[in-house]
């Protein structure tokens, strides 16, 4: 699997030989105990440590490549290793051993009249595709998350990371053989070429039972847009926090600056505040002023630019835009119908807050909207799966099907039903 | 939305009126209060019974040119009602509307170290394709399913139905107006150009959350080929009977004719029936003649031949058919393990049963294949919503996400979180 593929007919045959092998290494995945899989999680955190100097060189080759190809300083960011990021990627592997197993949970059991006993028995998906930017410490977390789960994963990581990636992904494999797990269990594309992630997209010859693409807009539309097996993921976060008029103003002060400041890059970030006209004269300025001390610039429609001055004019653009970047749009709403409605048409069904003391209102919003995640008196900045306690996560999807919202280990497993008899026959 | 579409043109603009209007009437269901939607239910049954002249008279129209086009008797038979079928619709509706509400249950709740307290609430998945062959009844029963999951459905029966189907409509219509639902929530595709099929497959602009194909193989694989958005089915039920040497005679002669014969044309039916070597001596022929004298063809491998002459020979071939006949193929395994790597080779991981006295080898089979239903000493053919206790059923899946096995109301929502604070920021 370290051959570089010389051309496109060498590269199918080889992604469709990764297909085979991780098929055949799910059936081993999907009755490995949870000892198994632990073990193989903690000796591969010991083997990322054991080879943190080989993970460093690796890396350094990336870097030096990226340099030269001139990389914005965010990508040489994310794609940097150093001693410490490389112990947190062992640390987050090993984290991801203490959680609980998710294979094998009975979530459901009844019996009917006939003496038929019918259980749901959740059980690993079987072969994930994850498709993600230069972001090396990626390929150690998707890795766990999978394997946890009784998955089996092919990793497609961004070009510029593919040193790093490879030298992290031995120290995986460690950990399975360690575990008396197939290798085969966590595969990486051992390719710079691009042509594998059409290949991934188109299945693998329907080996591959779901695509979840880590990283960018762009990404993220290209796997939707051409993926002909199922995607686990989000577009985008247009995310809300509704100052409703019976807001505490401390409260609302705090939560719409933590909810669009905290971190301005992640898809949980405010990117909208809607506030109650009735309250424009007494909270919009304090509001705004904390946003605006903090660096972020104000874009406000006429009502609220009524008011301060110093705002930009918003757009009808500024309503659909995920910033992700120190910039806010603020509209003013006649209620709590209003700020649903504003959401239900510009959001991306992401997460979306509203801040009241009234639990009518409250109740109202919550129930109305159908974000994967809807809060109550809380920062949008909380959409994680860490913060939700689900240990890491793999990603957020804001699909219909299967699991939305923080996406664990729990939500990476189906289910099957198992039927106990003493030999009913059917009518 | 009943004129019907000129060219091609005419017939996408209206298609995609018909997505628009799904997509708004799915903010009205999915908050539409159980009473509600039980009193359009029954309100649809009464309405059924009460249009029965109308609805038969339509389906005279579609059998009077059903039979000029020479449809197998088979098809006219399924696209036939009378009085006593049109009765057994409006029942099923009625029955619909005592199945428990599955939208709003608190799936999963806990509360954070920092007194976030979140909640896991089904919700409905929003807008639902149901594609379907000429079987007026599946109007109704789709119909009905997807109102009480909060669902909007749009509805495309097979052309040789329409007239039937707009007749069922229309009291399903009856039934939403009289509780105040949108005329919307459930839509027939007017039509019976074919190119509205594609156009549902491409997902309406976005409006279709989900695909049911309700129907054969040749439907199910077209739309499994084609769809843009998610497929929630079944392509073929190659289902398994297995009969282990510690098997009570009597019960595997019970389960497997009950499994092959009660009905061949189901999904759940059993296509292959796997027996030990060393219980072939006494089993196998108890087993082959009640099957025989049922009037099923039997064709076995060389080990079963050799002790039942009277079967055909199995080819490699028949291991890979859903018969969905009075065939059967069976064939000689040596012990459990063979029996799983059998069924993991041929298998549609659909509805597999083993037959055994021997708890162990029982538990062996039901935790290492990993079909969407997996019995012990129960008959394949209770593979169905109803059996299971879960009311009516849209159809059984066999793909690994979102819900697989007998899919009912349950299995047609989704979920989002419901964060309740008291201020937190996120550090």
């Amino acid at each position: 699997m370290n051959v570089q593929a010389k051309d496109g007919g060498t590269l199918e045959a080889e992604m469709r030989a990764m297909g085979h092998a991780a098929r055949d290494a799910a059936a081993a995945l999907r009755e490995a105990s949870t000892t198994q899989k632990n073990t193989a999680l903690l000796a591969a955190a010991a083997a990322i440590r054991a080879t943190q100097l080989q993970i460093l060189a690796a890396n350094e080759e990336d870097m030096r490549a990226a340099a030269a190809r001139n990389l914005t300083p965010a990508l040489l960011d994310r794609l940097k290793l150093d001693a410490k990021r490389v112990e947190a990627t062992a640390q987050a592997v090993a984290d991801v051993a203490s959680l609980p197993d998710p294979v094998g949970r009975e979530l459901a059991r009844w019996r009917r009249p006939n003496g038929l006993d019918i259980a749901r028995i959740s059980t690993p998906i079987g072969v994930i595709g994850i498709i993600y930017e230069s972001r090396p410490n990626v390929t150690a977390d998707a890795g766990a998350l999978c394997l946890k789960s009784g998955n089996v994963v092919i990793l497609r990581g961004g070009s510029e990371s593919l040193h790093s990636s490879r030298a992290i992904h031995a120290a995986l494999v460690v950990g399975l053989e360690a575990a008396g797990l197939p290798a085969a269990a966590i595969q990486l594309v051992p390719t710079k070429d691009r042509a594998a992630v059409g290949h991934m997209l188109a299945g693998l010859n329907g080996t591959i039972d779901m695509i979840v693409p880590r990283g960018g807009k762009s990404l993220v539309a290209r796997v939707q847009a051409e993926a002909r097996v199922p995607v686990l993921a989000h577009l985008e976060g247009i995310c809300h926090t509704y100052v409703h008029e019976k807001a505490d103003l401390a409260m609302a002060r705090a939560l719409v600056l933590n909810g669009k400041m905290r971190r301005t890059g992640v898809c949980g970030a405010t990117e909208t505040v809607l506030i109650d006209k009735d309250i424009l004269a007494t909270h919009l300025k304090p509001i705004l002023d904390d946003l605006a001390k903090a660096g972020c610039e104000i874009r406000g429609d006429e009502a609220v630019r009524a008011i301060y001055p110093a705002a930009r004019i918003a757009t009808e653009e500024d309503w659909r835009t995920e910033y992700l970047d120190a910039i806010v749009a603020v509209r003013a709403v006649a209620g709590v119908e209003e700020a649903i409605r504003h959401i239900a048409a510009y959001g991306s069904q992401h997460t979306d807050s509203i801040v009241t003391e009234d639990s009518r209102a409250a109740q109202r919003f919550l129930s109305a909207l159908d974000s994967a995640i809807v809060m109550h008196n809380a920062s949008t900045q909380f959409a994680d799966g860490g913060e939700f306690g689900m240990g890491a996560e793999i990603g957020i999807g804001t699909g219909k099907l299967h699991a939305r919202g923080p996406v664990g280990v729990e939500q990476l497993t189906i289910f099957k039903y198992v039927v106990r008899g003493s030999g009913q026959t059917r009518p």
